[in-house]
C-alpha cells in the first residue's frame, strides 16, 4: 500500500493520496494539484478515484482539475443538497474497490449536515484499517459545529456527538485516524501537534470526548466561533468549482517604476525586518498564516506585489500557492530590490515603532491596548486599558479605535499584532507592536 | 549580466537567456518554456523580449507561448516572407536595449534567407562582446544550405559564404559565439563539442572556413543532405504556432490490460535490454536520439506507451518533452510493469538475435549487411553483401530488402541499429543486430 | 512532536529520529548517517540521545559515529552481555525524557536476550502513544527465534510470545507501532507492505499471533532458518564498532585499462540488459536486493568495480551507501563506458542463455532444474529434475552440481536466477535462465 | 570537453574543472571539495590533476583533500620558493595531457614572484584555446601588486604589465580567459560582472590596458591597498596545508540557555531585521560579504553561533562553507527560536537606530559621520564632521572615535554600516545607521 499525506502549510490542511496496484485515490485534493501527479509518477499509480469529505469552506477544493487532468471521477455526498455542479452523490455504506483496497463512506453529520468519513480495508480483512475523518474528529479536537446559525447550534453538536461516539469509536482502538485539518487549522482551536493518531488515543485523550453524556457534551462544546471573511467565497467556488490554475507558474520582477496604483505591497519577511524598515503603504503578512489573514483583511480581487529580501522562487511559488488555496489569483509578481527599491525615488524605509512589555508597564498617559487575539486575557493591570478585535474582524471594525490615543497592539508572539499595525497605519492611525507579545507584560 | 544557455538533449539545441537590471531576453526559445520562467525567477528578471534567428525546422519554437505567460515581444526576420502570423518583423541592423546591454539584429542569408544573427554591446562600449549565429556558424561547422532545393544550393551556400566570412568574421577575432546547436544535432554533420568559441578561434579551426576562396568553398561545402521526414511539419507549426502546452506534466502509468491497439509500444530502455528481452511488436528507441529518430520512423499523430525500467518520473518528463519539441503531443503514459507486465498473461519477453563481427567474418550463406549509417564505408570483404538505407530513409525503403535473406543491421555503436531490426521486425523481417557495430568488424 | 522514518532500502530496515522542543532521540541509526543531521537540521533539532532496540545482525548500525559527531548518549540493553566497547547499558522500566516526550525501556527477549522494545508516550499522558517493536513485533510477522540454535529454539520461541502477548499487546489496542523491518527485510519471513500499524490490528490479523495457547505457537513458529553469510560479521562489528565513513562520497570513473585483476565486475543494470549483453567475468545483483545477496555472495573484503547504464551520481552513492550497510567498504568506482567499454580491446559483451517456462516443458534430455528460491514448491512433473539450492547458500554448495547437465535456473521473477547464473558461469558452469520464473511454468 | 565554473559565493572565487575522455584537472579547488567529487561523478571523470596558480592570501585552497580523496598529483609554482610542504613544482613552458587537451603552464609574475597562468589547448590545435589567469587579468580589472611592501611595488606592477601586455595578449585576440575572481572580489577593485570574456575584448576595453607605456602603467596601478586580517594566515595556512574538513556537515540547533560565554553571536539575517530587532551583545554581517569581513573583525579561534530567520539547512551549510574557505572551523550552531528565543528570559530584542539621509542634512548639533567606505567621496558639507575608517580597519582603529559624540555610520547601501555599528555596539559606543548610505545624503 503507499500511503502519501499531503500537507498545505498556512491552512494546516491534509490530503491523502493511497495507492494499490497501480490504481490510486485522493481524499480531498487542494486547488494545486501537479503534486498528486507527481506522487502517483513516484509511485507508478494511476488516479482513478476523488472523494471529498464535505464541502469545505477554508480552502478551494481541486477535485475539478485533478479529475480533469487524470480522469478520475469525483465523489461526493448525496446527503445534503448543496448545489454542486460535478461529482456523483455517494451514500452512507457505499464501498469502492480501489486495488485491493476497500473504501466505505461513513455519513458523520456534525461538522456540516452531509459530511462523510470514510473507511479503509486491506484485502479480506474485516478489521478496518483507518479512516479519513474530514472535519470531524481531529487530534484532540473534534470540528466546529456553527455554520448552520446559531438555531442550529445545539441540534448539529449533538449530530456531530452521535457521529463521533456512535459511528467513528465502534470501529475500533486500533484503528488510525487521518482528519483532514492539523495543529494551527481554523478549522480547530486546540488541536495537537502529533503525527499519527487512533480512534483509542482519541477515546482516551482527546478531552472533547470525556464528556459525560451527550448533553455534557453540547453543553461544554456547542459555541459560535470566528468566521474568517473569505470562508463564503469559498463554499461558493466549491459547488460551482473554481477557474483551473495550470501549473505553469512564474512571478516575475517587477521594478519600483512600474508599481501601479491598484496594487497592494504585500511585506512577507520577518516581523522584525518590517519594524526595521518598510515601504510606506505596504501590508506586513507572516507566511506562517498568509492564507488565514489574507482572506480576512483583503478582497480576492486586489492585486498584490510582494516585498521580499532575496527572492527564493521556491518561497516565491509558494506564497503564490497559499494564496491560490484561499481563490486569490492576483499575484501580480514581487518588487524588485525589496524594501530598498524606491531608495533612488528618495524614498528611505520607514520603521515601525514598538514598546517592550516592561516599559509598557512604567507607561504613562492615556494610551490604549489592542489585543487583537481571540479571546485570551490580559493581566488586571491592563483591563481597562484594553480594547479587543480580533485580527479576523480588524477589516470590520478598526474604526472603533480612538485615532488620537497611542495604541500598542499585543498578540501572543509579534506576528499578529505587526500585521494589526501594518493595516492601522494605512487607515490613518499610528500604532506601535509591543515586542514579544503577552510574554513580557 | 546574467547568461544562461538552455541546452535541449536529444536535439543538441541551444537556446539562451540574457538578462540585465531586471529585464531578460530570450533567443530561440524552445517550446517547453518553464525553464526560462524558472530562470527568470532565480536571477529576479522580467522577459521583456524574445528573438528568433530563423524559422527552425527541427523543433517546434516555443515564442508564443512564451510571450503569452510574459507579455514579451516577439521578434522575427523581416528579409523573408514565410506567413507568420506571430512577432514583429525586423530587419538588419536595428538596435534594442535591454537593461544596459544593446542587441543588434544582422541579415546572415545562406541556411535561409532571412536569417539574422544578434550581436550583443555592453553599456558605452564599440567592441561587440558576443554573437548569437543561429544556424550561421557553429563550432567546428556551418549551417546546411540545402533547404531550398538542389536548383537553389549554390546560391545559398554563396550567400552563408558572404554572411560568415565577410559579415561575421569582422566583428572581431574577440568576440564570443553562441550558435542554436551543438555537436550531436541534425543541422550540421561535424560540430565540434566544445563549451565556448569566439569567431576567431573558428576563423582559424574551422576546416570549413580554411578554404581558398567563396568558389572553393561552395565547390566543398554545397551538398544536399537527408532531410528527417517531421522538417516539414515544423515548418508548418512554426510560422503558424504550435498549440499551448502548459506545464501540468504527468506520464501515468497504464495497466496491459488497458493497452490499445492503437497504442505502439516505445521501448527506451538501453539496446542491451532490448536485445535480452523485449515485448512483441514493440520499437527501440535510444533517449539520447529520440527527437531525431521519432520524427522519422512515425507519424505525429500516433499515440505512444512507453516500456521503461524503473518509471524514474524525471526520466518520464524528459521524454515526454523530447517529444512535445518536435511536435508529438501523443504520449499516453507507460505501462505498469515494464518489460515483464504480460508474463501473467503468458506472454514472456522475446529475446532480438545478435552477432558478433567476428563471427560475421566466418558466417557463410546468402546474408545480407544492412548499413544504416548516413555515409560510411564499409570493409571491402563486406560491400557486395552490403545495403545502405539510411535510418532516416528506413521507413520509405524498407520494402526494398528480401525477406527472405538474413539481414545483419549495422551502425556505430548499436544504438541506431536496434532502432532498425525493432522496426524490421515489425514489418515481417527477421534480423539480426551486429554488436558493437563496425567496430568489430 | 517531529517524527520521522527512514527507509533503508534494500534492507527494509527502518529507523527512527523524534524530536520535540529542540531535542531529538535516534532509534537504531544506520551506518550513513548524514541523514539524521540532515533531518535534525531541517527540523531545528539537536540529537541528544541515541537507542538500540538490539544487537543487529543484519546491518552495521551506526550509534558510534553519530554520537561522535553530534555529543548524543547511547543506550543499549543491560540484559545480555555481549562485549560492547561503547554505549550505556539501559534496564526494563527505565525512563527518558527529550523535550516533552517520554520514553521507556521494555525487556522483550525472543529475537535476542537483550532486546528491547520503547515505549513513547506523550507529556502528561498515561496511555502509551507509540512503541518501537524492533525484530519483536513486525506488521504481519514476528522476529525470527532462531539466532540462539537449535537447542534454544523452542526457549526463545516462547521468550518471544511473552514479550510480545503478554507484554506488548497489554499496552493497549490503540498504540501505535514502529518495528526495525518491514516487506523484504531477511528479518521476516511474511512481512505486510502496510504503511502503518497498531498493536490492536496486528492482535486482529497478525496470523502468528491467531495461536490458540503459547504451546501452539512455539509448535507453528519455531523453526530454522538461512542465516546469510555475513551476518556473523555483523554482529562483530555491532559490539566493537565499526570503522567511521565520514560522508565525503565518491565513486569514480575507472577505465577499462586500468581494471586490475583483483576487481570484480558487479552488473547492477536490469536483468534483462545482462542477458542481452554482459561482461565476461561480471557478476549480476539486482539493486532491489544488493544488500542481502553481495553479503552473501562474496566476502568483505573483495574490491568491486560496477558495470551500469548511465553513471547516475544518486544511483552509484545509493549502491555504496548499500555496501557499507553491511560492512562492505571497498566499492572503487564504476567502469567507464560500460557493457561496451571493451570494445576496442575486441572484447564484445556475451549473452546470457534464457528459456521460456512453455519451452522448458517440451524440452528433452537430461537437464536439470537449479531452483535457488528459499523454500517453495515446484510443480509435479518436474520435481524429478530440480536440486534445491537457496541463492544464499548457493556459495558454500555449487559443487553439488554436475558441469555436464544443462543447468536452467528458477526463481520466482527471474532476478535471483540471473545472481545465481552469474555465479555459476563464473564457476565453469553453462546455466540458462527460466524467464519469468515460477508464473511460466 | 568538460567544463564547469564553480562560483564561491562571498569571496567571488572562481575554480574550474575541466575534463576529457574520462579524465579530469581542477584549477585552484576551494576547500569544500565535495563539489569537484560530484562534478567528476556527473561527467562520468576521475580528476587525475590539481593545477595551483598562485599561493593564494584570501581563501584556503583544498589541494591536499581534493588530492587526498582522488589520488590527483599537485602542480604548484618552482618559481617561487615558499616553503610548500605538498605539490610537484612546474615551470613556465611545461606541458600536460588530461585525455585529449594540453595544459601549458605559463610564468606570469606580478600580482606574486611565482605566478603561473595555464594556456589550454585542443586536440592538434596550434592556437590556444582558452588560458586561466588566475590573479593575473581579470574582466576588467588586473591582480594587485602590493603584496610584497612599497619598497617592491614598482617592481611588481613591472612584471605585472610585461606578464599580461607581452605574454598573456600574444596569445591571441581569440583566446577566452578564466580568472580566479569575479566581480566583489577584495583580490580587486574594479571587476567588471561579465559571464566570459576573450584576450582581445579585455585588450580593447580593459582600462588598465589603455596605458600608453609600461612607466605610464606603473604611475596609474601601483598602488598600496588595504589587506585584510586574515590574508597573512591564510598565507600560511596555503603552503602549510589546513586541516581536513571532510563533509559530514551539521550546524545543530543550540538552546538558549545552552549558550556560552566565549560564543559570539552572529545575526546573518538581514540589515533590516537587525535594526528591527537584536539580541544584545551580537554582531551583524550580510551573507553576501562574510567571509571578507568575519576574517577583518574577528580572530580565527572565535566560536560562533548564527541568528537566523527559519533556520533553512542550506543556508546554515553555505554559512559554514565561507567560514571553512577562509579558515574559521568554528562555527558551533545555530540560536533555536532565533532573535527572540530570550523572550522568556525576559530579554527583548534591541532596536538600532537609524537616521534618513535627508534628517542628517538637517540635523543640528556636533555630530560625527563614520565613513567606512575603502575610498571614496562625501559631499563637501559633510566633509568636516567625517572620521574616515575602512570597516577592514575597524577593528584596530575603532579608539580613534569619540565615545561621547553621536556617530552616524555611513557606507553605499546600509550592509557595512550595520556590521560597523553592531562593532561599535559591542565596543562602548552608540552608532546609528545611515538609512540608504550614501546614496540619500
Amino acid at each position: 500500500m503507499i500511503f502519501e499525506t499531503i500537507e498545505s502549510k498556512g491552512l494546516a490542511h491534509f490530503s491523502y493520496l493511497v495507492g494499490s496496484e497501480g490504481e490510486a485515490f485522493v481524499i480531498d485534493p487542494r486547488r494545486d494539484v501537479q503534486i498528486y501527479l507527481d506522487l502517483a509518477m513516484e509511485h507508478g499509480l494511476k488516479i482513478t478515484h476523488i472523494f471529498e469529505t464535505h464541502r469545505n469552506e477554508d480552502y478551494v477544493v481541486g477535485s475539478m482539475e485533478l479529475s480533469a487532468l487524470t480522469g478520475a471521477t469525483i465523489h461526493i455526498s448525496g446527503h445534503e443538497d448543496l448545489g454542486y455542479v460535478y461529482g456523483e452523490k455517494i451514500s452512507d455504506g457505499e464501498v469502492f474497490q480501489i486495488g485491493e483496497l476497500s473504501l466505505k463512506a461513513l455519513h458523520t453529520p456534525g461538522h456540516t449536515l452531509g459530511h462523510l468519513c470514510y473507511a479503509l480495508y486491506e484485502k479480506d480483512q474485516e478489521a478496518p484499517y483507518l479512516v479519513f475523518t474530514g472535519d470531524t474528529l481531529f487530534m484532540g479536537d473534534l470540528g466546529r459545529t456553527d455554520f448552520y446559525g446559531e438555531e442550529n447550534l445545539d441540534k448539529m453538536t449533538g449530530l456531530l456527538y452521535d457521529s463521533v461516539v456512535n459511528k467513528l469509536l465502534p470501529l475500533g482502538d486500533h484503528v488510525l485516524l487521518f482528519p483532514a485539518h492539523g495543529a494551527g487549522s481554523a478549522c480547530g482551536e486546540s488541536m495537537d501537534d502529533r503525527p499519527f493518531s487512533t480512534l483509542g488515543y482519541e477515546r482516551l485523550t482527546n478531552e472533547h470526548l470525556q464528556a459525560a453524556s451527550k448533553e455534557a457534551f453540547i453543553e461544554s462544546f456547542a459555541r459560535m466561533r470566528i468566521k474568517p471573511r473569505y470562508f463564503e467565497r469559498m463554499e461558493e467556488l466549491n459547488v460551482k468549482g473554481a477557474p483551473f490554475i495550470g501549473d505553469t507558474a512564474s512571478v516575475p520582477a517587477i521594478k519600483a517604476d512600474d508599481l501601479k496604483d491598484d496594487q497592494v505591497l504585500l511585506d512577507v519577511r520577518s516581523k522584525e525586518a518590517f519594524m526595521g524598515g518598510h515601504i510606506e503603504g505596504s501590508y506586513f503578512l507572516s507566511p506562517a498564516n498568509l492564507s488565514t489573514f489574507l482572506g480576512t483583511l483583503f478582497d480576492e480581487k486586489t492585486r498584490f506585489v510582494l516585498v521580499t529580501d532575496e527572492p527564493d522562487p521556491a518561497f516565491l511559488l509558494e506564497i503564490r500557492s497559499q494564496m491560490l488555496r484561499i481563490g486569490f489569483d492576483c499575484l501580480d509578481g514581487y518588487l524588485e530590490g525589496g524594501v530598498n527599491s524606491l531608495l533612488e525615488a528618495e524614498k528611505s524605509p520607514l520603521s515601525l515603532p514598538t514598546i517592550r512589555g516592561e516599559a509598557l508597564r512604567e507607561l504613562a498617559g492615556e494610551f490604549l491596548v489592542l489585543d487583537i487575539r481571540d479571546n485570551e486575557p490580559v493581566p488586571d493591570w491592563l483591563e481597562a486599558k484594553t480594547v479587543r478585535i480580533p485580527l479576523q474582524m480588524l477589516y470590520k471594525r478598526y474604526a472603533e479605535l480612538d485615532p488620537e490615543r497611542d495604541i500598542y497592539v499585543l498578540c501572543a508572539s509579534g506576528n499578529r499584532s505587526t500585521t494589526a499595525a501594518s493595516f492601522l497605519l494605512n487607515h490613518g492611525y499610528r500604532p506601535a507592536v509591543i515586542l514579544g507579545g503577552i510574554h513580557t507584560i
